[in-house]
């Protein structure tokens, strides 16, 4: 698949007009380089903040998960999806308080959620996921299912009106996964990127880090390709969440990343199709050490350093104010040359 | 002066609603922590985010701007508070966003505003100030006046309904100042504390850092009291912002620290009122050296860092959503007992 770049004209007219606003040269730091993000993404100088954002927390439940890498156990994964369908989870409240639209989609989860919403499960890719230091992950039809799912969701998202996409996660087990996934893409050891997750000891890590190796020297030589990758040592969630930031990028459509997950999928997707990683800005840099890996593979700076480790979308969603004022300040701060 | 601390019963029982919630423990970072200052600073667990935000941009001008300390002439102090009562500074754009009352007050600025707006001068104190390496920025009872306004200034902002202060600060030549006041504070040098300002070069800044070496020789022995150090090396505008938060913390109502400026009026603002800090949030880490010294000697640690060295208290305004978040998270998200 190709890409379009963001528009090279517009990032030009708009670092020009923030040069010439009246503030000091530079003075709007990080602020300022996303407002030219922004307009380039826009294709507009000035454009508007976004205003139409929404988010889609794509749940999974994987297999590795039985082989003590989490603090928690599998059982909150469905709970905390009800949790969601609710209005009631960390990603629930900060969409709220910047009206983003927000939905959550079991691809993969241990479980049902017909008597909540049948919507939830309606394009259920699997049950669970193989335990990637023993088996793939995944079938091969269903890692191509569960891409085309995530660029369905996105297409769906886009014609909703979407101005920015945001992708969340919910899976317990889902950062040993996305660790993994960095790993074999990145070319590092399970040491380089096993984080303690939700909270797990340094033993815990250590033990995470093991599996990790494991998987990545049981499916060693089939990291060439995305496919293979997810296939191997992924899971559904993760390659729904690719393909919907993949699908983001080729229709033209901004994301703001989030945590480990989300910049696990990104990675993936920028495999997917090459040149996407322009179409995207980073919501926050999370505690889990991959997750700086892969930041830096895309050349992404985070806008927030909060040491959260919810996951859900959360550090992405608690930056959009961020993002709104870089472009409200692009947008409205007078011209020094009107004002002395 | 004395300050009540912030209710210990309320960060207790918001200690406890935090470990609580749906939630792996600890997820919520930087905004858990946040979340319970709220609570002891507002008496109440699970207290509503700020909703009655007010911030008062404190204006002067500062003798030591004519030696070559800045990349702006001195004139763009005048020509800025106008842009501020126009409503077209990024500071304004910012309040805007976030429903925050913003005002302007001309404490020492070298022009008057009557044509603009009467009240904006109202209470000034003087004209500029004393450059430093040479001569005291103030007389003794200047200083006391610049105090006793910045605390009347508090007080009004309180009486119309604050929940939340924010000082932010304009004036050409006023990181040199703030700098200098940071170094006499904490026994630093001109070399620890001087930075790039606006914008200058390395050259500038080792200027910078001697004139600042020569206020401290100057003035040497006279750093232990607050209202001497001011009158020393300080300005009528930062002693303004330091009586603004000192009664801030005396009323019992919180403040969101911004830049190196607003950080230097926080130190002596402690000086003032022992105890003031515990009522105050830092909302960003400026670029410049000295406010980092500083937010250490207050024990407080930035929600932002995105290298914004605009003033004027744009990285408090930028802060306040996350602010609202984490109050926002602890009220509303569910607690796990509800919800597994």
């Amino acid at each position: 698949m190709t890409v379009n770049p963001p528009s090279a004209t517009a990032r030009q007219a708009a670092e020009q007009r923030l040069s010439g606003l009246a503030v000091p040269a530079g003075a709007l730091g990080q602020l300022g380089e996303l407002a030219v993000w922004w307009s380039a993404v826009r294709d507009t100088v000035a454009a508007d903040p976004p205003g139409h954002v929404r988010a889609v927390i794509f749940a999974g439940d994987h297999g590795i998960t039985e082989f003590g890498v989490s603090a928690y156990p599998a059982e909150i994964t469905p709970a905390m999806v009800r949790v969601f369908a609710a209005g009631l989870g960390g990603a629930n409240v900060l969409a709220r308080q910047h009206q983003v639209a927000l939905r959550v989609v079991d691809v993969a989860v241990n479980s049902e959620f017909d008597d909540v919403d049948p919507a939830i499960s309606a394009n259920k890719v699997r049950r669970g996921s193989g335990a990637i230091h023993r088996e793939d992950a995944l079938t091969s039809e269903q890692t191509q299912l569960a891409i085309e799912l995530g660029r369905q969701i996105a297409r769906t998202e886009i014609a909703a009106g979407a101005d920015l996409l945001i992708g969340g996660d919910m899976g317990i087990g889902n950062t040993t996964i996305a660790a993994a996934l960095i790993a074999a893409n990145l070319g590092l050891t399970g040491t380089d990127v096993a984080g303690h997750g939700t909270g797990i000891d340094d033993a815990g890590r250590e033990h995470k880090a093991m599996l990790i190796d494991q998987a990545l020297s049981r499916a060693a030589g089939r990291f060439d390709d995305p496919v293979d990758t997810l296939t191997a040592v992924g899971s559904a969630d993760i390659a729904a969440t690719a393909g919907y930031l993949a699908q983001a990028a080729e229709s033209g459509v901004p994301a703001l990343l989030d945590g480990l997950i989300s910049v696990a999928a990104a990675t993936i997707a920028e495999q997917l199709t090459p040149g996407a990683a322009q179409w995207w800005a980073a919501g926050h840099r999370s505690t889990e050490p991959a997750q700086s890996h892969a930041l830096d593979k895309l050349g992404l700076e985070p806008i927030l350093d909060l040491q959260l480790r919810l996951g859900e979308g959360s550090g992405a969603l608690a930056a959009i104010p961020l993002l709104r004022s870089a472009a409200t300040l692009l947008r409205d701060v007078a011209l020094l040359d009107d004002v002395v």
